[in-house]
């Protein structure tokens, strides 16, 4: 007998947008587990705060966020070894993750470690890509269109090419790449097309155009979409 | 004075699979619409069910489904009438949208014809792509791999392309098109890397290999994930 390890996805930052079937999780659920980084508070925990009842027993994920790099290997380990310590004990534990825990989500470093062992269950979450659609009030895709979700961090010449492919495009985790990214989107002639959402639907949401925006100032948490206007009809 | 108008994203199907948000604006909604079947049950409305207290004003959007076209324009031009009927008496009406509102969501039909008139909040919901990945135990992406959704009405040719040229690929509404879109994933070479699922999240979820599959019987509410191995790590 062994606890189950719940993936949660929690939505994009609304607290409101959780689901019941999260909230239900989060309140039967001992343990609770979320990222954060090294200093500071976790986004996850901040997102879940209003729905976690008082008494649980929680392990802050610090995971050192180096721009441009990725959380080394051991440090999931580390984790996964502390979140499996409570599942041999028969307890449960949730790990909370910002959106969809399998769009992006750091939870697919435990899955992979933890999911052959214990019981799992991963619960879909509201993604900031449909969040983000939503702020700027731009349909993403209907009929046969094409989507392409890509990260901002690829180089120039890949964004390019995917940018120029598709009828929409999500360019996620912008942040220090918005210069690159605003290059190329200039380049292709697409400028009137694209929009910005920052923290979408959370209290700071922020939606500009390009030229509206202090390349400065561009959190990690932010969105370029890009809905190019098809001949024929009207969406 | 005019009513307000909302977009709901309810969700991919699980009834529990719908938000907070989206909970409380249909409890204080007096009208509801929802696209529906010429014949039989709206899915949406399905999903919603145990959500929506008794005595809303229901509009059942009747949408012929013919294999291969989309509704008509003067259909969601006849329903986009009858629910300003309702706006400009100063009542809120609320359109139910499987999943999410502006991923390949109905909705944005309704949008493009009123949100300029009145008053519109689109709320996000849990698509059917977070929810697929959950059922079939498949991260998608992480770190800066690109995403491709993709529709499986396209053509072989750029289905090929497509598929071909990102990490991970969701293709939607796969129904009839299935054989294709295995031919095309067999040329690639992909089929051990394929998952389908069919009503993610429902009480008839099933998640198959392609093999598995009776290419007969595959309805429009299915998908197949693509996720090829990367090399160098495990994710």
């Amino acid at each position: 007998m062994t606890g189950t390890l719940y993936g949660l996805g929690i939505g994009p930052g609304d607290p409101e947008l959780i689901t019941l079937k999260a909230l239900r999780i989060i309140e039967k659920t001992p343990i609770i587990a979320y990222p954060a980084p090294d200093v500071g508070e976790s986004l996850a925990r901040a997102i879940a705060a209003p729905h976690i009842p008082p008494g649980k027993t929680e392990i802050n994920m610090r995971m050192p966020m180096i721009p441009g790099q990725f959380p080394a290997h051991n440090v999931y380990d580390r984790y996964a070894d502390e979140i499996s310590f409570h599942l041999r004990k028969n307890l449960d534990v949730t790990v909370l993750c910002e959106g969809d825990p399998f769009l992006y989500g750091s939870f697919m470093y435990l899955f992979i470690r933890l999911s052959n062992k214990f019981p799992t269950c991963v619960v879909p979450g509201v993604s900031s890509l449909g969040a983000s659609a939503a702020a700027i009030g731009v349909p993403l895709v209907s009929r046969n269109e094409t989507l392409s979700i890509v990260p901002g961090p690829l180089d120039e010449i890949e964004l390019i090419d995917r940018i120029n492919s598709s009828q929409a495009v999500a360019v996620m985790k912008v942040g220090r790449h918005f210069k690159k990214v605003c290059r190329v989107i200039n380049r292709l002639g697409l400028n009137q097309y694209a929009h910005y959402v920052e923290h979408a639907s959370m209290s700071n949401q922020i939606t500009l155009n390009l030229d509206q925006v202090d390349a400065n100032k561009v959190p990690y948490f932010s969105m370029i979409l890009i809905r190019r206007p098809k001949e024929g009809h009207d969406l």
